[in-house]
Parts: C-alpha cells; structure tokens; sequence
C-alpha cells in the first residue's frame, strides 16, 4: 500500500518529503501515459465529490478533469451557499453526508482550517483545494512539478515570488514546499504586503535561504524563476495607491529582457494584468504549461489517496 | 419485466405494496453488491437528467451518485429558475424537451404536484425528488429501508415523528407509507404545526394506529424509533415562540437517556439543532447511515424503473 | 481522416457544403444507432468542456447528452459570471486554461464574435453554441436535419420563419445554412423586427429566392415550413405594442388549419405562447422532435471535430 492511501491532502507541512517525491513522480508517470492514450482507468466509477464554498473554475475542473482522465465519475457541489448551508447546516454534517455518498472529497472554502475540520469528521480523503488565505497544497505541488519540468530539476533554482504576499495563498503554500530543496527565495511584493511571519518563520526554522524586498529589478536580475500573483484592488486603502502598485510589480517583455535568457515566468492564474499579453509568446512564459500540470498533479493526488497506484 | 419498468415515483399512494417491497428487497441487493464493488454496471451510459428548481444538494447528489454507482451518466439541471423558465417556459415545455435528451427525470420543484404535471406530458420515468411540501416519496422509501435495517424489520415498532408535522413533506410520505405495516405511530408536534388532516384520514381510512400529542417525553417513553425533523424560523409569528419550541422539540443525550436504550435515532437531514451533536456518537444515532441507505433505494429505483433489473 | 477534424465550429459561412453534409449523414448514422444501443461509445473519456456565459438548459443539455452517447465525459462550466470572470480574467486567459484540461469546447457567449476570439487562441476544437444575436450554427444545422427528415430533402422547400428576424440568431444561421439548398424563404416579420441587411444580402449574394413580408398569412398559405421564433418584450418601447404584434405572429390551430395539409411547425424552443399548446398535437408539429435532433446532431459535430469518425 501505498503511503498517501486514505490519508487526507490539507497542507503542505503535514506531507513527508518521500510523499511529496512520490506524488511528482506518480505526476510524471502520469503526463507519460496520457500522451498515449486519452484516459488512465485506474478509478473506475470511484465518486469524487468537488465541494466548492467559493466558485473558482480553474481549480474545480482541474480536479474534475484529474477524476475523468482516471475513469472516475464526479458529483460537483458548487451551489453550497445556496443550499444546505443555507438551511443552518454545519460543514460537519455536509461533509459527513457527503461521505456517505463518495470516496473522495475535494474542498475549497472561504476559511482557513475549514478542510481539516472537514477531514476529522469523515472517514473518505478529503483534498484541499484552497482554504481561507492560507493553504492551497494542491497548487504548490503543481508548481513544484512545473518548476522540476522546466527547470530540470528544483535544487539550485532561485525563485522569486511577486506581488501580494501577504494574502497570496499559493506562495504561502509554495514557499513550505520549497523548504524541502536547496533553493534561494526571493520575496519581492510592496511593502504592505509581505510574506507573512508565520510563513517566515517556518522558512527559517527549516534552514531556508531566503530575502525580502520590494525591488522587482532584483527578480529581474537573479532569478531562474518569477512567479508571479495578482494584486488584488480591495487589498489597498486607496485606488491611487492600487494603480501606482499594479504598474511597478507587472512582468512585460522589457522586463523579461533585462531577465536571464532562459527565465521561467510562472503563474498560478487567473491573471488580470500583472503579466502583460506580450509575455506570453515567450518560451519560458510557462503559466499555461502549469495549469495543464495541475492535471496531472491532482490525478497522481487522488490515484495515491485512493489506493489504485 | 419488473412491475415498475417505466413507471413514475410520484407519491406512496402510487405505490403497491409489493412494489414497495421490490424496492427494497433491490435495495438490499445493491448494498450487499456494493460491499464487494465499487460499482454495478446495469445502466451503462443511460442518461438521468436531476432537474431542480429549488436547490437541494443532498437529494441531488443521493441521485447522482446512485445513478453513478450503476455505471450510468448524469446531467445536472441545478439552475432552471434562471434559464428556460426565466424565459417564461412551462414546466410542461421544460421536460418534454428533456425527453429528447435523457432515459429518466429525478426532478425538485417548490410545487406540490409539480411531479405528476410533468410526467403526465413525457414518455420517460419521472421520479419526484420532493415537490411543495406534500410528497417526497423516495425519503419515505429511504426511511423504511433504514427502519428494516436498523430495527430487524417494520412490524410491531413504534415510530415517534417528532417536530413540524404540517410542512415536513418526509413525515407526510413516511407516514403514508408505514400503512403498509402493523406499527403504531406518535404524532410528536407543537400544537400550531400538527399533521394535516388530509394524511390522517388516510392514516384512519386504512385503519392505521396512531396517536398525536405534542409531549416529546412520550415518545421518549414508548418509541423504538424517533424520527425528527427541522422546525423552521419562518413557520412562526414571532422569533420568541420559534425559539420556546425549538428548545422543546430537540432531542439531546438527556431524552436519549431517558428513552429505550436500544432507541433508534432518524432524521431527514440538514440538521440544525433539532438533535444535539452530542448524540452522534450514540449507537441508535441512524441518520448518517440513513443518508447512505438513501444511494441503495435510489439505486434500486432507478434500475427498476429503467428495466435493467 | 475527416475533413472536420480538429476543426472549430463557429459559423455557418464556414462550413463547406460538403461539411455540412457530412454532418447531417453522420446524424442520421448516429440516429440509427441509436435506435439499436443506448450509446455509441466513439469518445470514450475524451472531455468536453461546455462553457456557458449565459445560461441556456437546452442546449447546454443537448450537448452534455450528445457527448455522454458518445461514451464522453463532460465538465460544466455554468457559473463562469461568478467566478474567474469576475476576477478580471479575459476570454482568452480562461479559453486557454480550459484547453489543458479538455479535448473540447462547447461554448455559449452574450457577445458576437466571443466563439471566434476563443478559437484563434487554442488548438483543441471549439463549437459556438451561440454568440450574441448572431451566429447558432449547431442549432442551423440540426434544424436543417429536421427539414430534410420531416420533408423527405431540404430541395424546393418554402420555409417561412416567422416572428423576430432581427435579433433570432437561429433564423439567421439557418437562413444561411439554406443558401446552400433551392429553397424559397419567406421572411415573416413586424416591421420593426425585419431579417438584418447583412443576411439579406448574403442571401442575394448566393442567389437566394427570398420575400420580405409583415403577413403571417402568406406563410400559411404559401409555406412547407413554418419556423417560429419568440418575441421578446424587451425588443418593443411599450408593452402595448409588444402585446398587439405577440397576438398577430402566433400559431394557433386556426392558423394551422388554413395552412397546407402536410405543412411542417418548427420552433427552436423554449417556446412563450407564440405557438398554442393546442398546435402540439397536430401531427406536423415538429419542435419536439426538433430538439431531439439536436442530440444526434451534435454527437455528430463532437465526433467530427474530435476525429472518430
């Protein structure tokens, strides 16, 4: 039996090295096959239920389309707040309803803690699939597996993280991730909207390399990986002050070119304009390469959770 | 041929009794089967359409996974009030042109009769998933199932209903169906919201026993099984009168205690506070497991009334 | 391979004669087959994506349902208003993500040209279900496949369409779809609503044999096909206006007893009261059956483009 069978996927501290290693190279395994053949029957007519207290398209349809290219089935939930929830009941006793119904749950929730809640009272894998500001496992490790991809490999790589910070669940979660490998992080975002403590404190704990700054120039200079977020409007007191912003941290092609040659321009999505239009035809632009490894990534998740690797 | 091949599930009256054993003894079946599968391919891609016009995400996904579970496939219609209806179509229009597209209808509609309207116009079996408060017919089969389950059988039990007898559409059903056996039946409800006389003339008319009352210690007291639903805030004049009954009409460990130690525990669900969540972990707490018998009948409907048993 | 393969289908200008005759012979193959198997198991796990921007149950259903008999799986996109739209994400940003999850698109969009956009950034096939008052090719071509069944051929046919010829993107589609055939048309309209001059002079440009009238008599007297279409109120500056010409442009049985014996009613649904209910019994009432070549019609256009054909 595999070491992920039946356990739930909630953040990245709680996955083991080896675990992580194992789902990338199930990921990879994976991405091999399908350029084969068009589906992998591994979960076959196993439910998976995506329960989604928030909308967020990109990231369901990732997970559904993991579950069909397995031969699995969905139910989606993505009406929550309409519904029973709407009656008064508790996540609790959704899920544990759910439960009943399923094999798997993937969950995205407005509230920090609300997949753990979830996974305690119920016996089937529950996947986070972002929870509050704070985790999104799912979507570090795919970053993970796009950066191991492009790069060749993730030690050695200097990754610089920009934008928001502060609120940007996927660096929070990605930045964990990255304590795992030998690499230089640098942390470039405005000054009211840096990395939080807690997340800097782990990286220190663990050993990590890692600097702040608010100088993109420095991204531009240094790194082997941007990786880029958006920077939302409501963060800022004032629309002057979210302009000014959103103009000095937007990666376009003059930037680029005062970047390495071989720089890899990541993004978690949905991007407004922090990356210009221009960028995209660029090789190392690798934001869409990703969003097609997040398929790969959560099959590997829910083939391991679910015990048919 | 099954009795039930392409017929509708619109209400208990509808049903004879030995169809109503059909469905459960099926439903027996697929419980077992599905201890030893994952799935049981009897409707390989035939077509349900869950067609909603009010949003109910456990009966919906109870449904979907059912049909799943028999290998078929699902359209989800969770949005009709702000499509083809919005356009001004009837409901009659609405599911004759589903006809064209699926093998079967479960359809949720806020209008009492709404199911019968619409399969009185399509050739395919519509399957009444809950219509106005009055019908509800596979809760009622699901509740008989998990009185069978949990208590050995039917006949002889006591079943206390415990709460808002006039909306509750599952004590309706529930009510009509246990006609069919030798059990005597407590009425449980504030004096403002007691069963409509319509159900208890039926009750009379087949010479069912049954006694009302609106003290709960009663059927602590005598019952073998107490079957609570939600008192809603909106049945009330004031917020005061909601809140005085509320606390009358919940069940916690303290009645659990003061009831007969093998008592079985049974709800509809969503939940809000009407049970205590202290009385979870309770053995007779049913209605988790009720929710899952919900798959089995559902199953055993399904593949009954599309033939492939 | 097929000469749609990994084609898009946006419009009707688009296609080829020879196209569109490959789709209508590839219907009605699937139609026989059908009527032997429950599905055709062709797409077995490819994924289509249906990415709605407005909503429309139908023909989002006809194409989940034409996919699913193909052995297919689907994700639903419905509430792209609510999610990465909302947060600022282009057309083309979401299109391109979904490309990496899905082998196609089905989309429907408020603004014309919103298929077209989409296709010009992504290799995997896209089919317009429907963009802004223009283009509705898939809905052209299953109603030129129920012309040809219900009349034996589309040649010397005279289709009258009737009612709002400005903004009814089917009759515009479908008026281009017919300059392919030696057809009469006659544009029944208020004359408010008249057939716009872009399609008219298509229609001149192909040599089309067309007559512009107000008077739904002529089509009674005169046509082998009546095609209804809505009227929406929204369209009139008063609701008087609105409620006078809604009477003049109705299908009633008077009507379709002064009409020819063997005359065909059509409608793209959903239907208001522009056709009476009284009219569904009438042997050439054919918009039920319309709806149901919509399925076979797309399975053709899925197979088509995705190549198992």
């Amino acid at each position: 039996m595999n070491p992920l069978a039946g356990k739930d996927i909630l953040d990245i501290p709680s996955l083991l090295k080896d675990e992580i290693d194992l789902i990338l190279e199930t990921s990879r395994e994976f991405e091999e096959s399908l350029t084969r053949q068009s589906h992998i029957p591994l979960l076959h007519d196993s439910i998976l239920v995506t329960l989604f207290y928030e909308p967020s398209t990109r990231t369901r349809l990732s997970f559904e389309a993991a579950m069909l290219r397995l031969g699995g089935a969905v139910v989606s939930v993505a009406e929550v707040g309409s519904s029973s929830v709407a009656k008064g009941e508790s996540l609790q006793d959704t899920v544990r309803t759910i439960e009943q119904y399923a094999d798997a749950i993937a969950m995205r929730h407005p509230l920090a803690g609300a997949a753990r809640l979830a996974a305690d009272v119920v016996g089937i894998p529950v996947i986070n699939g972002g929870d509050g500001s704070r985790n999104h496992p799912t979507q570090a490790l795919l970053d993970l597996y796009t950066i191991r991809k492009e790069r060749g490999g993730i030690h050695h790589q200097t990754v610089a993280m920009v934008g928001d910070l502060k609120y940007g669940r996927t660096t929070h979660s990605l930045a964990e991730a990255l304590t795992h490998y030998d690499v230089h992080l640098l942390l470039v975002s405005p000054p009211d909207l840096p990395m939080p403590d807690e997340i800097k404190d782990e990286l220190r704990r663990t050993g990590a390399s890692f600097e702040e700054t608010s100088d993109i120039e420095r991204a531009a200079r240094e790194a082997d990986v941007i990786y880029v977020t958006r920077i939302q409007r409501e963060r800022f007191a004032s629309s002057e002050e979210y302009e000014r912003l959103r103009g000095t941290y937007r990666v376009d092609m003059a930037l680029v070119e005062r970047s390495r040659p071989d720089v890899t321009i990541m993004h978690p999505l949905p991007r407004v304009d922090e990356i210009a239009a221009e960028v995209d035809g660029f090789k190392g632009a690798a934001y869409f390469r990703q969003a097609r490894n997040g398929v790969y990534v959560r099959m590997a998740i829910l083939a391991l959770v679910l015990n048919a690797v």
